[in-house]
């Protein structure tokens, strides 16, 4: 079993040397700030460790799981935007739009997109881009509804906005080691759980969102709660996941250390 | 051979009961408007024109060719934006972020993208959906160059942002009915001249773009040769292309008329 760091420096050398599409031209350079954003390449590590849990060599989800961080990176350019949360500053850095104007932002944001879905589709399993395209979607409509103040159910819209992608990227690992549909369940519990506990997570570091309605103590009991849950799930799955625990455990004990 | 207008017919009520991603939850409605803007359905009526006469039942190219009107939809979306070429109309209606505001026409384009891949991993050939994302690459481009002043080389600008989505038209078409990629070359070639046709009678009826560069009269003549080198290539396959004969005939009837 491969450690999560070597994971993710797996991932960092394949979107390092990750070859864009030529007729993008010069967006090439807005592609590659937005990707090169230091990110934890959570979504990645967390598809090539599943693919290696479920049984496959995580060197062949690298396509998949690169797809998942284009789809990431996708999304923050373009809720960075003026029209939408107007976040001038990202980890640090300018964002997209302040160092190359809105226009270069939203067309960058677009590309990374569309080079997701022709990334996820060099893999021979065409589940892998249709599982992309479904996360997506829920991504979408996540964003939507806290555009138009849809914040009255908080745990509908994370669930949205984050979590579908996180589970996408279990279910990727998952199709990638050639999983039946009929056996994924408890993997994508994992993933769901993993994605909830994600948001919980950035709510308590923040002080914003789930940390307004049930108060530090409430919020850190329910992280401890869903981290004790999706354990579990993760349990109930006839695998070695070690590592999957391992990538579980340390995000929970982001919550302690808040 | 089904006529165009029947094939027409047939685009326009497999989109009038599109199913869209339940999670785009009231993003839906925009998405809808940006579909239903009265356009020709140029591009997916070439799409199962080409299905047909490579012996395909052109129903079987609906998926395809209703995701190349989404690709389609979605450029318009996102051009028509205040930051892009800040269009405040389109066919006598409110553009999106006219009628719906920035942030909607913005996730709305990005919907639009991301249903165009869902519909085409309906397909079950994995190089649909490969094609597309190769296209939409080359506009997203094109509209990059466009919006930087890359006008320098207009032929360029439109091979990639008009020309490569009705040459991906064709090409749906031929994956649909399982022609092998060895075969397709003169197939693509009229797919590729009646995208550059296109863009030629769009700037003589606008009377800009290469109208201005080269004259009416100058414009008129490229279009005729276009026209004459595009049939030649669709006489080159030896299959009955009599409808593709007829949609590319009304399109040069387009620019005598103006």
């Amino acid at each position: 079993m491969r450690s999560p760091d070597d994971l993710r420096g797996a991932v960092e050398e394949y979107l390092g040397g990750l070859e864009l599409s030529p007729e993008l031209g010069r967006l090439d350079e807005v592609v590659r700030y937005a990707l090169d954003g230091g990110g934890k390449r959570l979504r990645p590590v967390l598809c090539l460790a599943t693919a290696e849990a479920a049984g496959a060599d995580p060197d062949r989800a690298l396509h998949a799981a690169a797809a998942l961080e284009l789809v990431h990176s996708f999304s923050l350019v373009h809720d960075d935007l003026p029209a939408l949360d107007d976040d001038d500053e990202r980890r640090g850095r300018p964002t997209v739009h302040v160092r190359f104007g809105e226009a270069q932002a939203i067309l960058g944001g677009d590309a990374l997109l569309n080079e997701a879905f022709a990334l996820a589709l060099r893999d021979p399993r065409p589940e892998v881009a249709r599982e992309l395209a479904l996360a997506t979607s829920g991504m979408i409509g996540g964003q939507y509804l806290d555009v138009n103040g849809g914040s009255r159910n908080r745990r509908e819209l994370n669930r949205l906005k984050t979590g579908r992608l996180f589970e996408a990227s279990v279910a990727c690992g998952l199709w990638v080691a050639e999983m039946p549909a009929e056996m994924q369940a408890p993997w994508r519990a994992f993933g769901a759980g993993y994605g909830f506990l994600f948001q919980l997570v950035d709510d308590l570091v923040d002080g914003d969102g789930l940390a307004t309605e049930l108060g530090a103590e409430g919020l850190g009991r329910l992280a401890e709660q869903t981290h004790a849950e999706t354990k579990a799930h993760l349990d109930a799955v006839d695998a070695d996941t070690a590592v999957l625990g391992v990538l579980l455990d340390e995000l929970a004990a982001r919550a302690q250390k808040s």
